[in-house]
């Protein structure tokens, strides 16, 4: 089964179902950029990538999705009690791969770095509390849109580029946690905008739209601030394709497009500035300027 | 939620919700047994429980269980996304406690124990994989049912005992383990027996008795193996509580209650042989000698 989910076996395994890989690629990159070995990070960039994915079994289960990455979810494939338990083997396995296999760590860096997987374990419980809460929710302040999405993406994000940067000094240390955090709130929001003005085919995903499976988002929330027609459509339902359509041009034109594009944009500066204050200039560094860029330029 | 599912909050809240909390108790006779200070031991202790409380919530969605300790299960009360989403927090938890708590441990000790309890709950999650696969098939041989236990109830078991020696030498710590394991053994059979002729109310379970929710436990698969008559009752289906008081009987004197009663008495001596073999002799020593006749006396 986690074979299966981690895209290296079975129908449709390869590449695309392999994700994108940002998070172990963050670790990896902050530590060469911090003058560490990056095969001393590897056992650290398996578990944040592993913590990823099990979020994902559990995710699907919760959000009922059938469809990840363009393949069937584990639940929909095995039933909902043995992907339960999948999930929490393979949330075993990512704390493992990090207190077992570090062996170019101290005793003091591994505890470390578990302490913070662990610290961010737990916001990731407490964004995907809030994600869910949101449902059943007729109204949703936008702050506590941000505080889910702090948990939710910011949280791994963040703890992955500071665990690349777990040899640095404090500072520089907390920096890149900051810069991972932006790059995360900034990945989100960009995801928002794919799941309202973006290609099916592009995402690989089970809805086609956040209209139609109502889901809260940002630019969603935005509008039904902002958009009394878009509210009341909201209200009344969006089901149909061309319904989502229609809504979506909507908020094309009547700021919500832009609010979103602009605050992807804020965010990825703020990534950048970060980065630039640790006043390192090599190699890996220049590539996570790279990756911030690429991040927010993606159509998937 | 974690709150109610620990017994502490909610309707029913008590004793008797809160369970037997025999794993934590483990670590901390352990602890003293081998000549540590039992306060040195709390985080080990609270993380077990934990880990045990963790995985109840996962079961009770896997199983469709409906009652816990007599009271609702969380995925009853609040939905079972948001109740796996509850357990992968308090998995989290538990892990927190061990690796930021235990001050009074060395960071060799804490390392060492993280991998043996991330170790155990690999184990854990083998075991509930069988116990699901369990339900899938008409057969089960007998082999199989002690792979199953092994990892659902002895190596938790075994792990408290163990992590409580921590601190002792390499021979006192895996006897220990071993003790632990044994108990676990009798344990989960002591289990069977009760889910079988135990009472309900006793209990507190879901349902009344194995033989209706047809859970393949060791009594079970042994009258399967050696009782044609019940074999044929038990592939036509045992519904009613009058037939499973009939199905219960008939075990009662076919032997079956006698081999599975004795199954217990051999792992309760293997427990208290492992026990001795450590040569100690003080009164925590006593206690848990004490604590392994309770277990497998209790009728709940």
């Amino acid at each position: 089964m986690l074979r299966y989910h981690m895209g290296w076996e079975g129908a449709g395994a390869g590449k695309k179902a392999q994700g994108k890989r940002i998070r172990p690629l963050l670790v990896l990159l902050s530590a060469i950029a911090t003058g560490s070995n990056w095969n001393d990070f590897l056992p650290v960039a398996a578990s944040v990538e592993l913590i990823h994915n099990f979020s994902l079994i559990h995710d699907d289960i919760e959000d009922s999705s059938e469809l990840r990455r363009g393949r069937e979810t584990a639940w929909k494939k095995w039933g909902i009690p043995q992907a339960i338990n999948a999930g929490d083997l393979l949330f075993t396995i990512a704390h493992t791969s990090l207190i077992k296999h570090s062996t170019a760590l101290s005793d003091a860096e591994i505890l470390e770095a578990a302490k913070l997987l662990h610290q961010t374990c737990i916001r990731l419980t407490q964004g995907q509390f809030l994600d869910m809460d949101f449902e059943n929710r007729e109204i949703v302040p936008v702050e506590k849109y941000w505080l889910m999405i702090e948990g939710k993406t910011a949280a791994l994000m963040s703890c992955s580029a500071e665990l690349g940067a777990l040899k640095a000094d404090p500072v520089t240390r907390q920096l890149f946690g900051e810069f991972g955090r932006s790059i995360g709130l900034a990945f989100q929001i960009q995801d928002d905008i794919l799941g309202l003005w973006g290609e099916t085919a592009a995402t690989g995903k089970s809805s086609d739209s956040d209209l139609i499976s109502k889901k809260k988002t940002l630019p969603i929330l935005y509008a039904l601030q902002n958009n009394e027609t878009f509210a009341h459509q909201w209200i009344n339902g969006i089901t149909s394709e061309q319904e989502a359509g229609e809504a979506a041009e909507l908020l094309r034109s009547d700021g919500t497009y832009e609010y979103t594009r602009d605050l992807v944009e804020k965010f990825t500066q703020d990534a950048v500035k970060k980065l630039k204050l640790t006043n390192l200039d090599n190699d890996a560094f220049h590539a996570l300027l790279m990756l911030t860029d690429q991040l927010v330029a993606r159509d998937q």
